[in-house]
């Protein structure tokens, strides 16, 4: 089964009323300092605080009102977690949302919070998705995937039609890349509107697993590190269906961005665009700020995916760079 | 002349394209902590960060070609002098902006940055603008008010338009109240679309000019001193011809809120909203948080008007309250 625009265009319509149509801000710094015109794409602004949400919303609510009743359980490094919690409480439905051990206490907090069960399953991702999956089983949820889900894919795709609605005379976005599922909806969706549009991903130095997978032609395993870009790492599981395929197929180009650009973005981000965000939400800054003479065209929207970062990190990370 | 809601659906078309829809956020920890509905009207997503540049936009470009040739002044506490200086660069059009000596460096920067003439006129606010009516007599420069303006309060409604188009079931409108621009605006726009709507005004303890005035009956003079939220201080000149009047005929109730509830406010912007906000954003927030028992309805809508703030300040207040 292919994933189309007609899918995503579907996903807007359902989505719409739950997920925001979050602001293009132009950003003023970095406009300046590129003289491209920067776009950012604040998804931080989606009511969890990052584009998870619509695609979670819009494969719970593509399901059946039996499946749904049931509950519905996930496993996610954060954002996705959360995003599912939110829709199963504006829903009504019970919901099982698993982490491994490696995910920070405030994303755990933020979804106990929204008033979902959380259960640690693993030690790494790859540990707590099979748990997840085995939970699922005992007790009859359904399993929505992070990102590997074509429902999912074309939930996140719908940050493309915003963008290019608003500004057809986009000629690069910039996302940020991990398993893939928010890369390929809007790397899919951009090209099939605008098939010369440049689509980049960034990752973290270490563990950038779809980078190197698509190097490597197939799919390879990575170490899970530390990063401040906690949001991009992981493993894609081999029996990944979708996103590898999608991302080997639209994206122009991956690149990597080292711990100190990352923490450098974050801190520009805070004190120069006052806007938290996470280390994940700033890989793609970091790229444009220290690789904008490499970017095609004039206009660059750069997708901000989300604020879930310890509020203390961002202000360490001000201190560090900028307040000296 | 008096200001009607044709005039804002007027300045709505005219301001579209250079100034943002800004996104109504429903805040889930205000939400939470009141039992009512909170949503945020995210003004600080404007290019400029702030509100003013509704208003500033809808003034000038009202102008004739020969009025914007010759240039334009002002006197701005901070975030309308921003916005009129963005103005003038997108339009290629000389700009002065006179300022008092009580106005943050940091908000003196963001106007320098944009290419415009910054002149220090006066020790408080009325010496300011005073010098500014000289300055623009001197020059044959056009005088863009503040806030006192048919224009600049018909920009400023929009945000009324916005606020319940997107929720027509809103109850109460929380403003942040200085000068008027901003709150006459809304709440006229507000009150001819749904006339049973309740607009609320919030100004900090010391220096209230307008509360103080429609207590009086007619416009009284204030100490200006410091604030965090300094965006709201400063007298109401006495020659005012429409925000005194307007605010008097169409606010329902106005409120004030104490340093050490806007500081409290600020530090739960930043660490529970992920939102750097300035004070006089702040205070609206404030009222809610400590009098939600009082506001009229189950959905309300506070105007976060700008994120003007030094950002050493926001990690103080959340130091101060919120990490220890």
């Amino acid at each position: 089964m292919e994933i189309t625009l007609n899918d995503v265009i579907k996903a807007s319509n359902t989505i719409e009323g739950i997920v925001n149509h979050t602001p293009l801000k132009l950003s003023q710094t970095l406009t300046e300092a590129t003289s491209k015109n920067v776009w950012l794409k604040l998804e931080n602004m989606q009511p969890t605080g990052a584009f998870k949400l619509r695609g979670a919303a819009n494969a719970i609510l593509n399901l059946s009102d039996a499946d749904r009743r049931k509950g519905i359980i996930t496993m996610s490094t954060g954002n996705h977690g959360k995003a599912v919690a939110y829709m199963a409480k504006l829903l009504n439905i019970p919901a099982v949302i698993c982490v491994s051990e490696l995910v920070p206490e405030v994303k755990l907090k933020g979804m106990r919070d929204l008033g979902v069960e959380v259960v640690v399953t693993g030690k790494d991702q790859e540990q707590a998705d099979e748990g997840s999956l085995r939970l699922a089983s005992e007790r009859g949820l359904t399993y929505i995937s992070a990102f590997d889900d074509p429902m999912v894919i074309a939930g996140q795709g719908t940050i493309a039609l915003e963008i290019l609605k608003e500004r057809p005379d986009t000629d690069t976005i910039v996302v940020p890349l991990s398993g893939g599922g928010l890369m390929s909806g809007v790397a899919m969706a951009a090209k099939s509107i605008k098939p010369d549009i440049n689509i980049i991903g960034v990752s973290m130095e270490h563990g950038a697993a779809m980078h190197l997978s698509i190097k490597a032609g197939e799919i390879v395993p990575v170490d899970e590190s530390y990063s401040l870009a906690d949001a991009l790492t992981g493993c894609i599981p081999t029996n990944n269906r979708y996103t590898f395929n999608m991302c080997s197929k639209y994206v122009d180009s991956t690149h990597l961005v080292s711990e100190d650009q990352i923490g450098r973005a974050v801190a520009h981000a805070f004190c120069k665009e006052r806007l938290v965000l996470e280390g994940g939400a700033c890989a793609p800054i970091a790229y444009v700020q220290n690789s904008y003479a490499n970017i095609k065209g004039s206009n660059i929207a750069i997708i901000c995916s989300g604020d879930n970062i310890d509020i203390n990190k961002t202000i360490n990370l001000y201190n560090k760079y900028y307040n000296n």
